[in-house]
């Protein structure tokens, strides 16, 4: 399933391909790290998720943790609520209005800081928070859709990689797209061109994996201009911010993902939480060493540990020594639960602000719609369709 | 190029088919201009134009008239300027907004009563007038868009007709998609179906060759409250209410259309129009009769002249007699000019009022987004992506 923004996927460890175009992304990130450090103020982020359920530690430690640091850093944020792409790929859009309420707790209680309509900035009120939105809060967001559906080719769309692999993957499983591609999943390229380009966001964060999807907004908006705006750069290509963040495995040994049922969700109590870690596949070794390689369900409960404690997961494994599976999973347990206490601490007290809630999404939607609307003009105006 | 909407083409003379289905449409058209007769305000009308330039004589009798004669029947019209389909098979957009403008001339010239924010109806003030928009001024129905993808597959819009006819078109003369269609052509129906179920239009005026245009309208209805509504009737399939409105050739005997130059512009002067016709293409033979068959370019002549009269071609061949093509091209034009002065007098008064056709479409625009909005907020309501 397609996040309507490219959020990291965690990249493999070790990493899986060291292709030209992966090492340069990776030496400009390198770059744009420094220049973060440096000046922060020059970047604007869009990210985002689809509300399909509560995120877990593979979401924290690959892309949550991520939105927190470059917030923390200086970078404007801006976090899309993909409520629309819920329905990609499915026949039933689910309870989209309690997913779109997890996800939000998750990211406050990561400690991402939301723009409200009390809070102040440089840029008027509200200006310092991440402007955290729902696709369904903003129609000029939407409108810019249809301009650049006619910058973009058919054969294009088909062979984006998300598109071609949530086709194949839709049909394996059947469903909604066991019927055949819905219009909505191959036009999903041009919506998050259209998350991008709205605000004029100039860096994605993304898991090398993910390198092509930035290509469709990088494509429309070189385009547009050439084509609607005589060269004049109304439109500037997003720039790739590559993850380092390493892969979690689920509890079964397969990637940590929602849908498989082998994550550890960040919402779990401390009890759940131990009892999770206790199911988790292991190996018959008596002694825990860090081998990636050839033992990647014990280096990855190994790396969450280290995640969790600032360590290394090599010291991690030192600590546990010959203790075998069950000290394994106590250190882990307890590096979780010890770092996961103040997030769940903070959701908890959220969890029973609904107005707080509210107030976020309806101040993060109503500067993003005044944003789109802004970028809207100037598109009319660029097509000469305004009257 | 597709119209955004099914705006009749007029049908060929004699008729070029009578499939089953075309005849059931015929007769379902029949007996739904006897409900109009009986009780017009149960019927809302969806109809409307790209603005590609301004219209002709061909419009004028396929299209235009049978909307103004719906309106003054008590039928509520919506009529859609489809401003961003004009890039859906070309490069530049060219002067849109010159060319909505002279849409908006053309219709109120021929008597169409726009909604302005003075008038007053029983729906409100402006409420019997045609609401008449530009796609660019309302945002919710191009939102509605992205749901509506989801409902239809990519195989299933490539086998719209019009997709398909555009695309070899397109393809044939180069230009935009000779680069391959554009995801704005492929998606076109989505958008149309967004134009006819955002205001509940349950007719649309087509021509015999357009029925199968509708289908995706009625498609999406049907899935939409099956699929997010639980069965309930969010939507209502729109009918087909097919014209009788007769093919005009133009001055080159081919079918009278802008690109080809062969075109009667409703707002051609007298003199122009009496130029025009002195072009026109007829034959040799000295007595005028009516024979589509076998004389088409006079046949057209001289059911332009009967339309404009008011009688059939028969009898305006009769009263030609032997008088041969310039006698022929005399009663034709002084028939056009004839019926055209109103339609020309009062062109010429609103195009000097800026003001108020800029009220017009402003006028429009907002009761088009106010209705748009109540049914974004219904759908969004079914998919549960409301906060």
């Amino acid at each position: 399933m397609p996040d309507s923004t490219p959020s990291p996927t965690p990249t493999p460890v070790p990493a899986a391909s060291s292709t030209p175009s992966v090492v340069a992304a990776q030496r400009r990130s390198a770059e744009l790290e420094q220049l973060i450090s440096s000046d922060p103020g020059r970047f604007r982020v869009l990210t985002g998720d689809r509300p399909t359920g509560p995120l877990h530690l593979g979401h924290y430690f690959g892309t949550l943790a991520n939105r927190v640091r470059l917030q923390a850093a200086g970078v404007e944020v801006f976090v899309v609520i993909a409520d629309y792409q819920v329905i990609t790929d499915r026949d039933v859009a689910g309870d989209v209005r309690g997913n779109v309420r997890e996800l939000l707790l998750d990211h406050l209680a990561a400690g991402l800081v939301p723009r409200t309509a009390t809070s102040t900035g440089p840029d008027g009120p509200g200006g310092s928070g991440a402007t955290v939105f729902t696709h369904s809060a903003v129609p000029a967001l939407n409108q810019l859709v249809l301009p650049f559906l006619s910058l973009v080719t058919v054969a294009e769309l088909q062979r984006n990689p998300t598109v071609k692999a949530e086709a194949a993957a839709a049909a394996a499983r059947g469903g909604a797209a066991g019927r055949g591609m819905s219009g909505l999943l191959l036009t999903y390229p041009v919506h998050q061109a259209a998350d991008i380009l709205f605000c004029g966001a100039n860096l994605v964060p993304v898991g090398q994996d993910q390198l092509p999807h930035l290509e469709t907004a990088r494509v429309i908006a070189r385009r547009f201009n050439d084509r609607y705006a005589g060269g004049r750069e109304v439109f500037a290509g997003p720039e790739a911010l590559l993850s380092s963040a390493p892969l979690l495995l689920g509890t079964d040994g397969a990637k940590m993902s929602k849908s498989a049922g082998n994550a550890i969700p960040l919402r779990a109590s401390a009890d759940e939480t131990a009892r999770l870690i206790r199911s988790a596949r292991t190996d018959a070794q008596r002694r825990t060493t860090y081998d990636p390689v050839h033992r990647p369900e014990v280096s990855s409960l190994l790396l969450t540990a280290a995640l969790c404690r600032g360590t290394t997961p090599e010291a991690v494994a030192e600590e546990v020594g010959d203790g075998g599976a069950a000290a394994l999973k106590e250190v882990v347990t307890e590096a979780v639960n010890e770092h996961l206490r103040p997030l769940r601490q903070r959701r908890r007290e959220l969890a029973d602000a609904d107005d707080h809630l509210r107030a976020v999404l309806a101040a993060g939607g109503e500067h993003a719609g005044a944003v789109a609307d802004r970028t809207l003009a100037t598109v009319n105006q660029a097509l000469g369709v305004t009257c």
